[in-house]
């Protein structure tokens, strides 16, 4: 194909998403050249993958997050960290990522270059291969920029499970300090400054497990808080598992900046997306194992044991405060940031 | 979780979408009603999949079909048929999909509703299972109804290789009449009627394609020809690689009613999007009998051969009109039929 694309100057229209020339320039000229590896260069519909395993993980998230561009990431990268974190949350090794976006019309395909070389950077730093994807164009006001959805696929080379039911008494363990996505993406969003700029922990943490998972610890399971918070995750574990979590929120690690802005806006840490963190629910016996294990990694060093889970008909989420008060710890219902991820 | 949504009355709001106790409502009394199966019950982040064989497909899509109904089917419809089919049209048989809904705000509940049960019936008859999701939503004017991702990954459990290099002489057969998608979407969308109702295609090609990997015939590839009709899919052959194309418009079945829409509104059914055809390309000592077993298929009774691989230093692919001329297909490079799929 012989024209060339302007990825300084031009836009994206509706032919990039028409399954002809321009979407295929486009492929070719963006996609391809960053994401290069066998698999994608089969250019067949499927991508056809050998594995090693007999079981596999698979997650899938669309990436809906305004603004595109935040301090500490963007959806690019958001999208590669936040799939390869589901992934990898089950025990399995993240291998291969698919993507598919829909791109509003218009959008400058200098933003979409960045975009998508911030995925591909992403991606090969969690040591994952792009393997498939599929690209929409949407008219004007019809869309919001460019959402991305990433399914990823894993496969178990250790024999771990990590959907176990807890027992009363488990240690509940939080990889680090909570809230700092969603405040950095609301200061952006409304031009906010701090004292210290906070900066979102987007991170894939495939790593960190890996090292948490051979520490030969007896996990019950993890879960990244993201959409909802720690709250969300702590609720819904006791949901799902008909048990009781009680917290210390002295325990929480919380940046300064981050709970005062959570003052000023009437906000709960608890409640606020994280990008970059794991709750691990691990068996009493090896808690101080795991958190001594986990604190080696740069992406825990404030690692932190946080609650325990207790026994309740009712499946609450207590907390005692740092004032030594008692309070629930509520699933809130409504949205408190929306688009956060 | 005691409060039920009314799925008669209510519609799409941001907390649906942000990881609270809305959503997770909106997850237990929709989506895993309608989706049931042990898999989506682990109520993980990532599903954990047991195989049986070392090579798997994958295929990832967005569709954002505008309407999201239309004669024939709808966007629930289209999102199975269309990555079941881009999955079994590698070689191997499809056994799990993944869900992504992008949700604009206000959407009614009701319509939701229709579409995750028209997923899971389509899921249902194509005998692939939905094994995890993932709900996103967006304010009203970012998004467009319902945007839906589907992966879909599918298992070798026959060793077929279907990214063969064609040779010259190869047939070329396409399953049916060509551009009943887009005139039916068109005619909804721009309010049209015809003398005869046309309606999509769309369907699950997977019972076909297992029937023709199992004849026995030598096939060196196969695609469906969606976005860009077999226009673009026969352009994207003789480009990738490295032959010429011809074929032969009065072997190409086309329902008059779409031929005459087409001459109406000045469309080339060749451009037109399909979503229950396929084209292949197969060695010719076996077209005929390839033609044979998929004639006998509910969804290729008119399956014709079309066509065959050329030699062309240029990678043309060039058509013999009804009366006896010839003329080049046309890679179209603009959008004839944005959203379409």
């Amino acid at each position: 194909m012989s024209i060339k694309l302007n990825l300084k100057k031009d836009t994206i229209d509706l032919s990039h998403g028409a399954g002809g020339k321009a979407m295929a320039m486009l492929i070719d000229q963006l996609f391809r050249k960053c994401f290069d590896n066998d698999i994608l260069a089969q250019q067949s519909d499927a991508a056809v993958l050998s594995l090693s395993a007999k079981r596999i993980a698979v997650s899938t998230d669309t990436y809906v997050i305004s603004p595109l561009f935040f301090p500490g990431g963007d959806i690019g990268s958001l999208a590669i960290h936040g799939t390869v974190n589901d992934v990898a949350l089950s025990g399995a090794t993240v291998r291969y990522i698919t993507v598919g976006l829909v791109i509003e019309e218009g959008f400058p395909l200098s933003d979409l270059k960045r975009i998508v070389e911030s995925m591909a950077l992403a991606a090969k730093l969690a040591g994952v291969c792009i393997v498939t994807g599929d690209t929409k164009v949407v008219e004007r006001g019809k869309g919001d920029g460019v959402f991305i959805n990433t399914t990823g696929i894993g496969v178990f080379d250790v024999d771990v499970n990590w959907q176990q039911r807890p027992q009363i008494g488990d240690k509940i363990i939080l990889s680090g300090q909570i809230g700092n996505h969603g405040v950095a993406v609301m200061s952006k969003r409304q031009n906010l400054s701090f004292d210290s700029k906070i900066v979102s922990d987007s991170a894939a943490l495939n790593g960190l497990i890996a090292q948490m998972r051979d520490s030969g610890c007896l996990i019950r399971t993890m879960r990244d808080p993201t959409r909802g918070g720690i709250a969300a995750t702590l609720n819904e574990w006791a949901h799902q598992f008909g048990v009781g979590v009680h917290i210390d929120e002295s325990n929480i690690p919380v940046h300064p900046t981050v709970q005062s802005a959570c003052e000023l806006l009437g906000l709960d840490p608890l409640n606020i997306a994280n990008e970059g963190k794991l709750l691990a629910i691990v068996a009493a016996q090896d808690a101080e194992k795991l958190l001594a294990v986990m604190r080696q990694h740069p992406l825990a060093e404030q690692a932190a044991m946080v609650g325990e889970i207790t026994e309740d008909r009712n499946h609450f989420v207590s907390l005692t405060t740092s004032f030594g008060g008692r309070r629930m710890v509520q699933w809130i219902s409504g949205e408190q940031l929306p688009r956060i991820c």
